[in-house]
């Protein structure tokens, strides 16, 4: 019987898990340090179809890890800590392993500014994805801190249903494209604040108001209803980084689910490229079992 | 504000819909004739990922309907007959709309081979998809009806669960690759039935047996648990078939969600190459959704 190992218990690697699991292949997913992924970091989830009514992130996830469970996927609470061309995987807890494939989906994570507030008002006006929660700030007045082209985006975006979006970044000039950076400065929505730090995030039971700091030391206050932080990702990939081909960021290289090591598969937020939504992972879990199931010949 | 017409009220259709509805598009969703797509024919689905107890297709595509409808989606129970270059959508109650951008997501139906039995039995032992059905089989005696490839990939994978698969063909050799063939030939769960069709579909609550004739006339019954169809399929692409770039078989060319039309995407099993899972679909229909977001500029 062939052996799979799928590194990462969040969507993409349960999905490829429930397929891999009904055709008969004997899957072990090694949950990591997050089982359920990203999606147990947020509250309700409102976009994942097939649920008329809002979901808790961590419902979902447990509604899939059940569900792989049920089609005979192990779930393995431990951490790879390397993986070799030849296939051995390497668990915190000593274990080798040499599975006939492997699927790499550990997904990544946002950065932190590590500053107070920021952890406790998470999903509740913090915020780390736009696309997810900007349509709960219709007509509200939200920031977003960054300067890269991910926080560009993610304040255009917000500025279709807020009434004021600020852009706060550190710095006096913006990293994105030109032709970008105009359609901030054309927006009578949009403000940018230069040359200042969020420092602290307040609130009561949900998020009041941030603290911002400029160059000049000076504090000040600012009531707002929500606050997107930017200020990139990093994914998941240090204990593969020598084996498959990654991009410049640490994102896997890949042509579909496909790495560039015959065997080793990929599929979720940790593909180069990727779009960062919980269903479009799911899509290309499906599409790694696929691929898998043709690897080991199981399906043409 | 930019209105959006998506074709298809199935997985791919509705999952865009959810999405552009949450970024505060107009979204008019044409239902068709089978609103909730294939997955309405289906009973239950096990492999759709978030849900650990199986769920009726039909419950599942009106949930995602009513999530659709919740984000402002307008769901309109008419037919697209035409659509142009120029973007007029054309419907069969004699409606014109112009939208500023269009989603393909038709699908695509099986071929039927038109004998009794045949619709009474459909998921009652009747099955269109080994990879949907196929672990429902194990230690079963199954059946092909096909001599393309895809009949050849459907015998292939339920070798992995049946006790025996018959490969039954109207023709004495298949159209499938001679590597493919190797397969079907080595493998001692698998039988051919030559120059035979099947002509009657038997049984009382459930699929008992099947009636062969060969090209003597002569019939014989054949007690089996399971029927799988896989004599082709065909997208729903008739009215676009002047518009947009369409591979041989009828599917949509497109790179990623862009069809060879500008301001017209498509998603979902009526693309060309895609595989045919929901979920697969259901990804497609949300990097569709950003898609049309950047075409429509309210998003970089």
């Amino acid at each position: 019987m062939n052996n799979i190992i799928v590194i990462g218990a969040g969507v993409a690697g349960l999905t490829a898990s429930i397929y891999l699991g009904r055709s008969g292949l004997k899957v072990s997913v090694i949950a990591g340090d997050v089982p359920g992924g990203q999606l147990t970091k947020t509250s309700f989830v409102e976009n994942y179809p097939g649920f008329a009514k809002p979901i808790l992130g961590v419902d979902l996830m447990m509604q899939m890890m059940e569900q792989a469970s049920r089609f005979g996927a192990e779930i393995i609470y431990d951490t790879v800590t390397s993986v070799t061309i030849e296939r051995i995987v390497t668990l915190a807890s000593g274990t080798a392993v040499a599975p006939d494939a492997i699927l790499i989906a550990t997904g990544c994570s946002h950065n932190k500014l590590g500053i107070p507030g920021e952890h406790e008002f998470t999903n509740k006006g913090v915020s780390w994805c736009a696309t997810c929660d900007g349509p709960l700030y219709r007509n509200k007045k939200v920031a977003v801190v960054g300067g890269g082209n991910a926080a560009v985006m993610e304040t255009i975006f917000l500025s279709n249903f807020a009434s004021e979006v600020l852009l706060i970044h550190r710095r006096d000039t913006l990293r994105a494209d030109k032709s970008e950076q105009e359609k901030i400065f054309s927006n009578s929505k949009i403000k940018c604040i230069w040359n200042s730090e969020v420092i602290n995030i307040q609130g009561d039971s949900k998020l009041k108001s941030i603290t911002l700091r400029n160059k000049h030391d000076r504090c000040t206050d600012m009531e707002i209803d929500g606050l997107f932080i930017a200020i990139g990702m990093h994914p998941a990939t240090d204990f593969v980084k020598e084996v498959v081909r990654l991009d410049n960021a640490g994102y896997v290289i890949a042509s579909e689910t496909e790495t560039s090591v015959p065997g080793i598969f990929v599929a979720g937020d940790v593909v180069s490229g990727s779009l960062k939504q919980a269903i479009y992972a799911a899509g290309q879990g499906a599409l790694a079992a696929r691929a898998i199931e043709r690897w080991l010949g199981v399906r043409l």
